[in-house]
Parts: C-alpha cells; structure tokens; sequence
C-alpha cells in the first residue's frame, strides 16, 4: 500500500482540505511542541475552543470532566456522530531531534519535574480532529444531522473517559448514533488497521512498594536490601508470561519503571516499582494478576521483609471492543476515504489499552476504533504487513511511548483527516 | 562496659566540661536539625569558625578546599597534633521522630531536590571537636605545642581531605606528628573500638548506565528493556561476594541506587545504579572490580543491548591504615581517657571508609583513627561485645546511614570531647 | 458436547465394533503396561504386525525405519488412504496408579536407567488404528481402494517418520491421496478439535553444555560454578518469552532437564541443560533461536566461564499444517462420525509439535491432523470449549507427557476408532 | 619457603625412612588408583590391615564401626597418642592424566553408578600413616607410651568418626592424652598450616526437593515449573552470603548438585538441589541456616508450587577447634621437623571441614589438626604465602575435590610422614 493510491480514492467533505493542510502542518507542530500532562491539558484545551469557536457553528463547552472540550455542530434533522480525539502527552524526554521536538517539563502529581513529551501521537489526533471540524462546517450543506467533536483529556492514565461521563456527559450532549475514535500508530501511512470484537487490550496497572530496611552499604547483614529483593521480583515476573501463560494466550507484564535509593553506598529503606499488565480475556487477565501478587508477596518473603509489600492500583482500561455491525459499515467507509487495499483486518486485538470504550458503554451504543500508519511506507520496505500481527514491527520503527516516536506530518494529518470524514460519513445523513 | 566507668577515668584538659555540657547539646541538636549535603556545609563551617574565634587563641581559616575551616592554636613550643571532624550530611529522609529531627531539603548536583539528614553523625564530630577545642584553649597552661582542628567537607564522597589538601594545606598549616580522628557509631556508648593495621575499608563507587531501546509498555517485542537488564544485573552482581570472594576474604558489592522509567505503560530508554564495592585487600579488590565489569557488560549483551554500557567513577576511598606505633600510644591514652576495658581491639577492619587517611599519607605523618560508640548500651544486653565484630549487630539497632541512626546525645557527646582530649593529650607536650 | 450424541451420528464401517471393543480395551491396557521408549517399540511393532496380519487381507512389512510396522490392503481399484498411529513411550514414570500403569524401566541411549510410561497416548493411537483396521478388513464390501496403516516409531524424538520415509517409504508402498492421523488429547471425549493451515508448532530442541571449573564446594573463589550460571541462564530465558516474544506472537522456551553435579559440597564442572522451543511463524522462530544463542553465550560470559558453551541440536520438527480442502473434506466426515457439534475449530495452532507432516510433505499429498478428546467430559464442567484454547485447561485436568495423564479407555477407544474410519471413510471409494 | 629446609630440620623416629619411601610411593599409587566410595571402604581397610600386621608390634581391630581399622602400639609407660588417617574418595571423574589415574566406578547409596577418585587426599593420608606407624615400630626403642593408628571411614560424608565412636571406641582402646590428624592441601610442598581455635569450618548439607507439577513442554501454563523454581532458587540463595552475612563473617553457601527434568519437552514434576553450607561461628551458621530455610519456602511459594518443599539433612560437620596449648606444643614439634619457618600460622580457619574433632570431643581429650603441602611449589612463585588466606589461592592450583586435584607424590609422602611423627614425638614418653 502506498499513499498515491489515497489520491484515487474519494472521502466525502474533503473538498478544500488541500488548502487547509499548511495550517494543519503548523497546528500540528505547535502542539508537539507544547505537549502537556494528563489532566493538565489546558493550552491544549484553549486552542481547540478557540479554533472551534473560529470555525463557525459549533457550540462549544469547555471544562467538561476537568479540561474537555465537546463541540456540537448541529445541522439539520438526522443522525449523531461522535467522533474523539485525546489530548495528553507523556513524561518522556523527547530524543527525535525534531525542529519541533518538544523540551517542555512539567510537575507531575508526586510533585516530580519531568519532561513532557507527545510521545504517543495525541497532538496528531487533535491536529486531525479540528481538521475535520473544519471541514464538517465547510461542507455543512453536504450532511444533515449532528457531528459531536469530543475533545478528551488524561487517555494515558485512563481517567479522561470517565472524568467527562461523571460530568454529566449523557445528559449534557446529544446521545450518538454511534462513537468513533481512531490512533496514529507505527504502520505505513496510508493504511488504517482494525478488527470486528477486542481490538485493544484491557490495562491494569500497579504500583509496588516494597520494603526493606535501611543501612549503610558497608553492612548489608544489618539491612533487608529493598534493591535486591526489586531485582528478584523483576525477574521473577517474567515467569508468569513465560511459564504461566499459554503460547496463544495474549498477555504483558511490564515494569515500566523501578526506583529505590539515592546514593551508592546507603542500602535504602524501599523500592517502587510500576507495572502494567495487558490482557484480552477475562480469565487470562485474572491469573495472571493473581501470579502477579502472588510472586510480590513470596519475593518480599524471600528478602525476609520486615513489611509486606504494598499494591496500589494506578489505574484499570477494559477490553476495547469494536461493535461487529458498525465495524462493517465504518471498515466499508475507511476504504472508500484510503483505498480498497488501504484497511487491513487486525487477526487479533493491538496489545495497546484505550479509555475510549467507555464512550459507547457508557451510552449504550456502537463504537468503532481504528488504528491510522504515520511512518514512512520505505521502512516496510519487504514487510509482509499481513505478518506484522505475527511476527512485530521491524525494529528500527519507533512505537508509541518511544522517546523518538514521531508520525510523519504529510501524509499523515490529510490521512487523519479523511479517515474521519470518511467514517462519518458513513453515519450521518446525506443531504439531498 | 558501660558508661560508669568513665567517671573513674581521668583525660586530662577536661576540668570544666560539665558546664559546656548543655551547650555542646543545643549545639549540637541544631547542627543535625540542619544537615549540609556534601560541598555544601557553609552554615556549618560559618557555625564552627564564629565558635573557634569565640573561643579565643583559635587562628581560623575559613574555605580551605571549599568550605573546610582550619583552626590553628599556637600555644608554645611542642609538638603539632591534627585533630579531624567532617562536617557533611547525607541525602536521606530522617525517620528518628527526634524533636529535633531534619526536614532539609536541598538540591543535588544532579539538581535534585533532596532530604537531606545527619544521617552518619558528622554533625556529632562537629560538636566534640568544638568541645574539645573550648577545652584546650581553656586549659591552655597545662600543655605545649600546636593544635590544628580540622573541619572537613564532603567526607561522604570522598572529595573532602583531597579537596583540602589540593588547595595548600601542607604549605598553609603546621605540620602535625600524628592525624587523630574519629567517628560515632552503633556501639554501646562508653565504648571505642580501633585495632592497629588496615581499620576501615577500601571503597569504590561507580555509576552504570544500562541501555535499552525504550517504548510502548505493551509491546515489549519493540524494544530492550532496561529494567529487565537491570534487574538481571543486579541479582548476577550478587554471586560476585558469593562466589568470586572467598569466606574469609571481606568484600561487599552494594547497589544502592537503581532508577530507571517514569510510567508503568512506557519501557525506558535506560536505567542508571550507583555501586559501592568495600574491600581490604588490594588483589581482592582487583578481582570484585573486574568481575564487576565483567557482569555489566555481559547482562547488557545477554539482552541484547544496543551499546555498551558506561560505567563511570563516583570515587574511591583508599584503605584507611593506622601506624601500628601511634596506635598503641592513642589507645594507651583512650584507656586512660575512658576506662581499661573500654578500648575494644577489632579483629579485623570494619567495612565503612574513610577519606582520613589522606591527610597522613600526604603529610607523610601517622594517623590514628577510632570508632566510638553513640546507642543506648541496654540494646547490647546479653551481646558479646568481642563477637560483634564476628555476628554483627543486633537487628534492632540501627546503622550510620539509616534513617534511624542518631547517637545518644548524652554521654555520648561528652564521651566524644574525652577521647578527643585524651587522645590529644598522648601526644602534646605537657606544660611544666 | 456429549459423548451421547455419539450414538446418533453414523459412521461407515462402524456394524459389529461392539463386539470388538473389550478386546480392544485389553489390548490398551497392555500397551500401556509395557510402554516402550523411541526406536526401542519392538514390542509394540511385534504386536502390531500379529494383529495385522491375524486380521487377514492386510500386507504386513516390518522394520520399516527402525521398528516401522506398515500394512497395506489393498480393496479394488479406487483412492489410497494413509492412516497413521505413533507407537512410542516417553522416560516419565507414571502415577497414575492405574491397574494396569506402567512399571517399565528401560536405559536410553546416554545410557542412563530410566522409567518409561505411555504418557503421551501412542497406545491408544495404536489400539484405535488396529482397532479401524480390523473395521476396514471386515467391512471390506463398502468399500473401494486402498488402506495404507502405518504404525510409526519415535514421534516424541522427531526421528520415526523421517526414518520410515529414508527407509524408502514412497518407493515400496502406493502412494496416498491424503494422510490422515490423529492424537487424543485433554479435552472432553466426544469432541475432535483441529484447524485449517498450521495445526501443531514448530519445535526445536537443544542440548546445552556450560563449562565451568569444578573445586572444593567451601573454596568456590577457585572455581567457576556452573550451578549458579545454569540457574542465571534458566532465568534469563524467561526473558525471551516475556520481552522478546509478542503478546500475539505464539513461543514456548522449555528448559526440560537441568543436571550439575553429584556431591553437595563438590562444585561440577559443567551444566548441562536440555531446552525445547515451540513456534508456529518462522520469524518469531528465528528470532527466539538467536535470543537462546545470545542468552546462553553471554550468561557464561558472565560467569567468567574457561569455555564457551556448547549448543548441540536434538532435533527439529516443522510446523505441522493441513491442508485447506482436505481438512474441510475431513472436518465433515469427522462431524458426521462423532455429531455435528463435535468437532471444535481451533482460533490458532495448538503448541505441541509432530513429525506426521513429514509424510504428506514428502509424498506430496495433502494432510490432515486432528486430536480427539479423551478426558472424562465432567471434568469440564462450566468450561467454555472454545475458550480453552485462550485460556487453557483447568488446572486438574492432566496434559499429555504428565504422570498423571491417562485417557479413559471408555469411550475414548471406541471413538477413536469411529474418528478414523469417518476420516477414512470421506476418502476411499465406496462399493456402488 | 622451599623443601630444601626440610633436610635441615630434624624429626625422631625417622631414620631408615629414606629406604621406605619408593615403597610408600607404589602405595599411595595402588591406593590413588582404586579409591573407595565412604562406608564402602573394603579394599583400602584390607590393605591398611594387613600393612600394620606385616610391621609388628600393632594389634589391629578391624571393622570398627563399620570399615574402620584401629592399631594399638604399646610400647611401655608412657602417654597414648592417637594418630588418625581418613580412607574414603569421592564421587568424582578423575581429570588429572596421571598414569595412576583412578577409572573406578562404584553404586552410590542412592543406586547410581558414578565415578570414584581420591579428589580430597585420603590416600596421602593412609600412606602417610602408614609409613609413620612402620617408622614408630622400627624405632621402638626411643620412645615410651601407646601409639592408636586410627583408619577412619567415611570422613566424606561425616559418618566415620561418629559411627566408630558408636562402635564403642572409648572402650575399647586406650584413651589418649591428644588427637593428632592432618590434611594434604594446595600450598606449596615443605609446608604445614594450622592454628589455635577453630582451624576448620562448620559443614551442613542438605538435598532439598522442591515439587512442581509436570507437564508437556509446550504447555507451561497446566504446569508449576521446577526447573525455574529451582534457577529462581540457586540465584536468589546467593544473596545470603552476599546480604545477610557481614564482609568480616565467614560463611559459604554452595549448590553442589542440581537434578531435575529427563527429557527437554517434559516439563518434569520436581527437582532436587544438594546443598552445602560453611560458617566458623554459630550465630552466623544459625541465621544463614535460617535465611536458606526461608527463602526455599518463598521460592517456592512464589512459583504456586502445589507442595512445600522437603528439606533434609545429609549430614553435620561441627567447627573444628584446636585446643590451645595442645597446638603450641605441636606447632613447636612441627617447626622441629619441617623447618623453622616451615608452619604457617593462619589468620582464621580455613573454609573446609572434618569429623576428625569429634575424636577429641568425645573422649575429652585436646585435639591439634594441621594441613600440610602437596602442590609443587613452583606454582607458588610470586605468591605471598601469609597472603593466600586472605586472596585465596592462584587460580591454576587444583583444590582438593578437583577433577584435577593430585597432590605431589615427591616430597609430599616424606613430609606428611615426617609431620606425624614430629608431632606424635612431642607427645610420647623418650625413652631413657
């Protein structure tokens, strides 16, 4: 698949969009550029107010479950489409080199200064959104119903969903026909990915505290080492995929972050650790956060801890599912906006977590989720993207959350762009 | 032994010290409510020379090597006796609920923000010094010669004495016959232990940094994952003492900082740990660093890691070595200065280190350094004393470098300016 | 699924096995009662070619590759059908505590004494070919064509059908349409599970030598312990599986047997490990094999190891795959033998491995494999059938190669038996 | 220190021993080459036999607690000294290429066949003893007193000298005034090492089995590996020596044997561990035992092992303790024959162990035990003897339990006689 075969194909309401892409393109850098944490999405959030507002016809509300913003374009009798984009970046330092590369710190909520990057491509989502807002206006003559442009903060820490349904979302917007949300991700541009049932996986996350006691590092007989019993957790957790799941069964165990002490010759008192643990069946998901804690408590046993660890959840995603009916209709769609060939059928579901699941769960409607390519097509260069699901991603393709994941920007925004007109497309009415 | 039996003993220049008593004590709980990291020690050093010049006769030299305070007391022909304290704190969170416990921050040189706790009992040497140096001036008709007070930085780095002696202090200062210094530890008060030969432990410290290829936490398959590696390393540098070092070899190989990661769902890029490696002997020394070595980079290339890793020096401390001859003297003068049975000769080094000896080995003049005790001697019922140095210290009682660790402050201050005179007095000429 | 509904589906060739089955059932427990290992079946094979030939119409050659038994009856012009039972033991001792378990010993080829037990189910594959054997030769006027049984030696080494098809396999018997085997597994009995394309995994299998320096076990600082390498190698491999290996991507890395020393206070040699990988693409294959390599080279490096490792095949079997129409011509003959519910289609391949695809591979012709269930179907009670494949067996239900694993002879021969000849049956001509 | 000394020093009861020696040589290598597992000793016990009977003067009692051997030499008025040889090797393959190389073969206890070496010495201690007791006959006239040749079983396994002891020994022979044993070790030849107090370390072992459940290989998820249960384990019982004992404390734990799986795709249903563990004092040998205990139970807990582990002992070596004045005068006897700067006096005890207190424990009497050279001491070059115990030996010195291990036959046999004699003379009467 290359991205010429895009030029063949015909979404609808992009008439204009050439024009608009340069002001994308900058929109877009800027936001890479100001990357800010979950929850703390307010420059973020005041560009998309204001460029909605600018646009025209949309009625704006902003602050909804903290720093969301829901746009409705009301127009005319007929369907209502949902379509979202979140907005948070990361703590990661960035290493693209990008001119537009971020240097932005911010505090997080332990009080830390860390760096902050859009390592996960939500500044692409935002970009594409608005885009697409924009378009939805210009060609409000083409369409009739209501398009809901729901602009979500905090998907990395799976807290922005909920926060804006606990805000009264259901009651304050109209309810949708149906909830359509799409990623930027490291397939070739040009291609959209996606699957009828589990799309994404379910996300647990914990943290560990393990305890120890303290001393100097010239005498550890007098200490219980919190350094060494993290080690020996660490590894020993890599049984639980390797020895305690089954070759078919999908699951991850990550320790995304371990940290215990300050200085190389005091035997600090504890260590944390931060895992998360992927999934996408109920029954794989609870023995392996059974293993999980089962492995903690026997380490710290092992250690002789004076204190039995402590596990705290960070937060839960479900299983990201993709109604069956309206995977058909918005997969139909995407290959009228990309190309017949452009959409490929996932054989099972992205390992990646998604809150916005919650949307049509919460709504009691269908939801559609898609995966968009941001990398160059030459780097696939002899991969069978069939086997991609299989066999991974080549390694040189930097993945989300990597310090130098970057989409890039053209085709990627026009992409972006059309895959949400063209998906809904699919769903609102078509004036006569 | 218990502290009775120091009011039997006789130091000389001790006449009137019970009445500085309750000033050594506020002195001192407002040096530990108010720790320094290393370098950084200049409310400390500003407190010491306001005192040595209240004291009278004291020549004070302040920023000698940074923030050093040197205090020379010309008091007639005789000999020149150095007596150390160092004056820095530690980058640890006190947990001893004192009243006059610290809750100082303070920023690192990797610029971050710290706690910062007396967590070693410097601020316990700050304060006998003193003491003992008001009681030299004050007994100034019972002795001749010179007296040189020594207040140190960043002895917890090992920067200190070097720092010092690299800003002139052999040309500065007179020249003394004998170094004599000493240091707080977890033996019953009353006590002080040293032997002759090898006392304290060489020390070498080293920071790692393991590289991975960082990413999305749940596609691992993307990327090498520094805490893994970490971890691996961690546990394999456990075999080091357990298998390279044999049973009546010491040597102790101590992780004590392992940081790696932000979030749980992001793989890092790399982790870091900070080593510290005692031993006496230099071949077993030579042996625990190159297998050392050895493991960094093999568990880097066991995961596959895409470039090696960098280990950096964060110091080194030599052997701290007492000249047999000067010993026997200082402890002779410790015996009377404390009690017959209340010098402990160690049967083998203990395992901290010291940058003392720097000063001697550079002066090219012997030095003598001791341990003396600062816990509770009710905590030692039923322990053998002899045995400590075999079994260790009872669980319950914490070490320098714990969050726990504060010394009595009664009778161990006191017991601190006796040894400190008693020591001194060996060694200065006695006035007719 | 039932093993009622058995009685309503209909197989050809089935009249009077009634009859035969307590017959078949003594001869069951007796193959079970003196298991044989690999290449050693000559029991087995003897009492194979008796049957055969007591049988009648069937032309019995023995000593095919080893201890091969293949019979051929030929029934007037039309298809050949190859039917394919393994016939070998494995060094497990059982614990079963059957009537009739296995007490047999026998000395593998290093020599060693080993137990043997049936704990694979080849007896039972044996007892049902014989079993449908006997069916074919007495309902040899339904049908037309050619019968090919082959009685193969050494699945479990991967040696026995290469060895038959080196012995000149294609040139001395008719060449078949199809080939047709089938194992009994753990799921309930009444259901055959299989899949179009890759069915069984790949499996590679290594020893693995680490070389150490063997010593006094108090001195081990003159040593290079090769416990402690092997025990870090077995952990680090964990790592393959769970950092290197995809949530979706299918690989098992077994280390089988782990064997150092003799004395506990004598530090070996050497190590040696058994390993065994499991996959079903070849990429993820390629890059687990160069994971092990890497893994094993370096935690000797680690070690300070006097040698490099030594890595010796111990075989390969490829991904076993069936045919496309086959399997479906197959699939609606099993479904017609055992109820239309009872053949379950797995999502993805099942995880053990099989030599049975050397067959139609070589003899270019189409293959299909299918397992039958040989548990007592209670114990899958509020099991969701399909679900097993995602999350697994329950726990107390007994895998092929445990020592506890036994299928119940009744129905599981019987439907053994039916499954062949419904297979069978969908290929050979039928007499108008 | 060269042999050249030992021509200088003067030793009683030597004289004529030159003649003796090409004798002694054939000996030691008939014993060398047909070493004897412990308690299995037959051979070895025949031949001391029949030697003792062969010099006169010795009443021999022969199966004293079970293949032991006792020779009684009375020889006037005068005090009784015990002199004791241990007999048995080792299940070791012998490496060394010597032309007397053992190829012996034996059933150990648990049924297997294994290969048997003198790897410790045992034989250098029989010939050794044996030619001091023909030197004790033949110079009968210059001594006063009762000479016991004690042959001691199953030294190995530390069941000989208890069970000779159990077999009545203090009643039926003479009680002596002193028990004198020594040990060929890897120093250099000419010399002997021992000291007052413990000379030996503490030895407790045990088989540890650890329980799993088994299973297919590519299966893990239905199994609880032991394989990785067991590598968990062998890494994490590093960290005892490593955290848990001080750098001063002297203690070693070793897994000397680690057993576990047949097949490498038979996940296997447990494993088994042999341990080995040394300490010089009982408090550090009491919370290592413990530490080992607890982490076995975690370990397996952390695998979900459906079993807790069973641990046995194989055995208890007590500290080996030399009395003090007892080895001074020894000592002093030493010095006289080897050469005064031939004894080496060590600075802790070495890390192995013996039953050979149990003697003197048993009977109340002191006990001295030394270790004498058997390497050439070429190999010493550049080695700083006092240094060895603390650096630990050159690393291309085999140790005793080696493949490699041969002490020199030349001068080895002279000096151990030698050394039994001069210090069996400081103890007999001188007749006048």
């Amino acid at each position: 698949m290359t991205t010429e075969s895009t030029t063949e194909s015909s979404s609808p309401f992009t008439g204009g969009l050439d024009a608009h892409l340069p002001g994308l393109r900058a929109l877009y850098e800027d936001l890479h550029a100001h990357p800010e944490l979950s929850l703390q999405e307010t420059r973020t959030a005041g560009i998309v107010a204001a460029r909605l507002r600018a646009q025209g016809g949309w009625e704006v509300t902003e602050g909804v479950g903290g720093t969301g913003v829901v746009g409705v374009l009301r127009n005319g009798d007929g369907p209502v489409v949902l379509l979202r984009a979140d907005m948070d970046g990361l703590p990661v330092l960035e290493a693209t080199g990008l001119p537009y590369a971020s240097v932005a710190r911010a505090t997080d909520r332990d009080g830390n200064d860390v760096p902050v990057m859009h390592a996960c491509g939500h500044d692409m989502h935002v970009t594409c959104l608005l885009g697409a807002a924009a378009q939805l206006v210009a060609h409000r003559d083409a369409w009739r119903g209501t398009a809901l442009a729901v602009f979500q903060p905090a998907e990395e820490t799976g807290e922005g969903a909920r926060d804006m349904l606990a805000d009264g979302f259901a009651e304050r917007f109209p309810r949708p026909e149906v909830c359509l949300g799409q990623h930027v991700g490291p397939f070739p541009t040009g291609i959209a990915v996606t699957r009828s049932g589990a799309v994404m996986a379910a996300s647990d996350s914990f943290r560990v505290r393990l305890f120890g006691r303290g001393g100097h590092g010239s005498t550890p007989e007098s200490t219980v080492d919190p350094v060494v019993m993290a080690a020996a957790l660490v590894l020993r957790l890599q049984t639980v995929v390797s020895r305690e799941v089954g070759a078919s069964q999908a699951a991850v165990v990550t320790v995304g972050a371990l940290h215990a002490g300050t200085k190389e010759n005091i035997i600090p008192d504890e260590a944390e650790l931060k895992l998360n643990i992927r999934s996408v069946d109920e029954s794989v998901r609870e023995r392996v956060l059974a293993a999980v804690r089962r492995i903690v408590k026997a380490e710290a046993e092992a250690s002789g801890a004076p204190k039995e660890p402590e596990i705290t959840s960070l937060g839960t995603f479900p299983v990201t599912v993709n109604s069956a009916e309206a995977t058909e209709v918005t997969v139909g769609a995407l290959r009228g906006a990309l190309g017949e060939q452009a959409v490929v059928t996932l054989p099972h579901p992205l390992n990646g977590s998604e809150d916005f699941g919650l949307f049509g769960d919460a709504l009691g409607v269908p939801s559609v989720f898609w995966h968009f390519g941001g990398a160059a097509p030459e780097a696939f260069a002899g991969v069978d993207l069939d086997a991609v699901a299989t066999r991974g991603l080549p390694a040189e393709i930097p993945v989300n959350h990597s310090p130098l994941y970057a989409p890039l920007p053209e085709p990627t925004i026009e992409l972006g762009v059309r895959s949400l007109l063209g998906a809904a497309g699919a769903w609102l009415g078509r004036a006569e």
